[in-house]
């Protein structure tokens, strides 16, 4: 379905890396916006229960918040666009329950005739304590993060993964305390700054061979 | 850099759905396969640790043993592609050693030089018990995950993720106990069989609005 080019996306995935010094004065278009907004919506979750909420931070006086802390990264402020990744800490009925009625609303059927499927999920989550459905729910977070820079980089925008945060502070800040949401990671996003030096540096990854094996 | 069209990204993340019934007789071309391969190499990580191991399954047989660990999904030896998905199972300090060299390597410096970077990553790790690098290393891998599975939608190639599947049996078949690997997630990749009639159903997501909150 796609004419996409292989060679087009691997240059895109080449070219990025983890940004230190945004261009603050650039900013993303409401297009390229809109569709890394769209992106992160899309992604695949496990059971589709999408067990997230994506905190985009305009306000500059709490990105100034949120750097006091992120260990000092100043890509919190300068970027154009901070995303914090919140993970629900739980996956209680309401999740299941609101899930399914979703699913049935958009695909036109009754929650009655996806009984089956409740009852797996439902099967699945019951086998899981608290701690371990939270750990669940960030690892599809970490999805989307994927999604997020790979589709920012296609898009020629870049990205700062950012888990070197003060989480519970985080928390704090953005009113997440009691919300059943808390911060699991965070992503700076824009356009470099001629003066990053490190975008210079070449790029380190292990060798295919050593990190790929074919069995 | 790149003048890929956001309308085209996205249309290829609409078109993507877990995969449920694969063509078995449609292979991926090896360019294609390249492509999928280095994305996976190329995923960022945290302090670019790349805490994983990606097998690619070709030999029939293992497929066909893993598929009876994987409640019965076919897609486990009907795709073109099986790809299990390894994490460290701790992070020692030969990883971070290992690391450090391969970075004065590739960017011509000297391990020494690096002390300082190496002394914030073991700050780092020691702040954490082994269940909480585990944890930490299977969040890079779902990175790799979503990065993967998002360059594939690009490349017009279906994927199927798989968390449905008995971590500790795929361990024993695949030869990782004791290697400091473990099973954490498996997707499987291909194309759509024409018969897949879940291919056909509308995608649900939540509405936007309630998963995207500008603060």
């Amino acid at each position: 379905m796609s004419d996409t080019n292989p060679e087009a996306v691997l240059s895109a995935l080449r070219w990025r890396y983890a940004t230190k010094t945004f261009d603050a004065d650039r900013k993303i278009s409401p297009e390229i916006w809109a569709a890394l907004e769209e992106s992160l919506v899309l992604t695949p979750s496990s059971f589709g229960l999408q067990p997230w909420k994506f905190l985009v931070i305009e306000n500059p006086t709490v990105r100034r918040e949120l750097l006091a802390e992120s260990w000092g990264q100043c890509q919190v402020t300068d970027a154009s666009h901070f995303v914090v990744f919140t993970a629900r800490t739980d996956v209680a009925s309401v999740d299941i329950e609101t899930w399914v009625n979703r699913l049935s609303e958009v695909q036109g059927t009754t929650p009655e005739k996806l009984g089956p499927l409740k009852g797996i999920i439902e099967g699945y989550v019951a086998g899981l304590a608290v701690e371990a459905r939270h750990h669940w729910n960030v690892r599809q977070v970490y999805i989307a993060l994927g999604q997020f820079m790979t589709t920012a980089a296609i898009l020629g925008v870049d990205t700062c993964p950012m888990e070197g945060l003060n989480a519970g502070a985080y928390d704090r800040i953005l009113g997440l305390e009691d919300s059943g949401y808390a911060t699991a990671v965070a992503c700076a996003v824009g356009y470099r700054s001629p003066d990053d030096h490190s975008a210079a540096r070449p790029k380190v990854r292990y060798e295919t061979g050593s990190v790929v094996t074919r069995i």
